[in-house]
């Protein structure tokens, strides 16, 4: 599957590009076609040292989206919605767009304020996008573990969006060893997902802890 | 501590009365003083079976509240406001009110909907009972988990209040074997940890699961 990772060149975008290159044909998206270059090398370079040989390219944002079956918007809010609105009439219709955005405030605590039109980015993102499915993912992933290739992870992904795209972003959050995807609903859903990051956050700093995420626990029934 | 738990006579608030009863002072409260007088005795040849000599009583909620350090709202949304203004000009004003309200609708999937006027349940009762302290905390805690006397649990309870009254809830979770809080910030925050009710319960439906919770990991730093 060709995944192109806008946003690659830092954070979960990165741990991403790292994650799947191995498995997946994966192209790293940044606004500098140089910065996307360099993060692609340093990423070929990461995964040699791990023993795998992997082509990972940057370019980019609107040369980093052609034919390509994924776009993940691994970005913050304030760029992930020009960003979207800026590779609209390039995007293949087919390309699933995946959302890891959360936008949110300070005051005094982390606070999720999902856009006032949109009950959240993912909403906010597939009206930008209507001609291409959004399913939302990774809010809950921290980057630098994604990033530490010798990290196991343990790891569970909550994901919401329609069910075909669905399972497709799922199946890939299982090419990630170590992470588990839930499906947590509809991408009308997704602010309940988006809120758990701030929260996250929160916790980590009240404490003492770095890195947090959440594990669904629970009894498997049928 | 004296604890009063309002809507003691099912679900969570057996749950903690269970689990509190043998270091505590529980007063079940319900509507119905035989209702609730029924619960308490339940509770306590419950405990006897499990080795404990508790002292549990039953009343009707404006005697329940009565002397007490705590009283834990475990209602659902519709009925723990009313109950909220109903205690009003009863509740001693240092008792501190707990929270595990969640508000939430239906349309297709579970979805959180904070009262227009608030961002959260917890505010809302923080407005309805001005004088008191309001906590929140439970919002994820299975009661068929709290139910079951031989589920050693290990669960994960967030916790949103004011920094005095939330460091007293906070030693009350503690109390109860299994139970590990955490300090989700102020009451304001709360909005972030009731949503999660709901998702969870998306969750355990989509995924063959029940009575499902959430882990917080991550690396303990300092």
């Amino acid at each position: 599957m060709r995944i192109a990772l806008l946003g690659g060149t830092g954070n979960i975008g990165e741990g991403l590009a790292l994650r799947w290159a191995p498995r997946h044909d994966v192209v790293i998206g940044s606004r500098s076609a140089e910065k996307a270059a360099e993060a692609a090398l340093y990423c070929v370079e990461r995964l040699s040292q791990e023993g795998f040989t992997c082509e990972l390219s940057g370019e980019e944002n609107i040369q980093a989206i052609a034919e390509c079956d994924v776009v993940v918007l691994a970005l913050q809010y304030q760029f992930a919605i020009p960003t979207a609105a800026a590779i609209e009439g390039s995007l293949n219709p087919h390309a699933i767009v995946v959302s890891p955005v959360v936008p949110m405030t300070k005051d005094g605590f982390l606070r999720y304020i999902p856009p006032a039109k949109y009950s959240s980015a993912a909403l906010e993102i597939q009206d930008t996008l209507p001609h291409n499915e959004v399913v939302s993912a990774f809010h809950t992933t921290p980057a630098a573990r994604l990033i530490d290739l010798k990290d196991k992870l343990g790891l569970d992904v909550l994901v919401c969006g329609s069910e075909k795209p669905k399972k497709i972003v799922m199946a890939l959050v299982k090419d990630i060893e170590g992470l588990t995807p839930f499906d947590a609903g509809p991408l009308e859903a997704s602010f309940m997902v988006e809120s758990i990051t701030p929260l996250l956050i929160n916790i980590s700093a009240r404490n003492q802890m770095k890195d947090s995420s959440i594990r669904i626990i629970g009894q498997r029934i049928g």
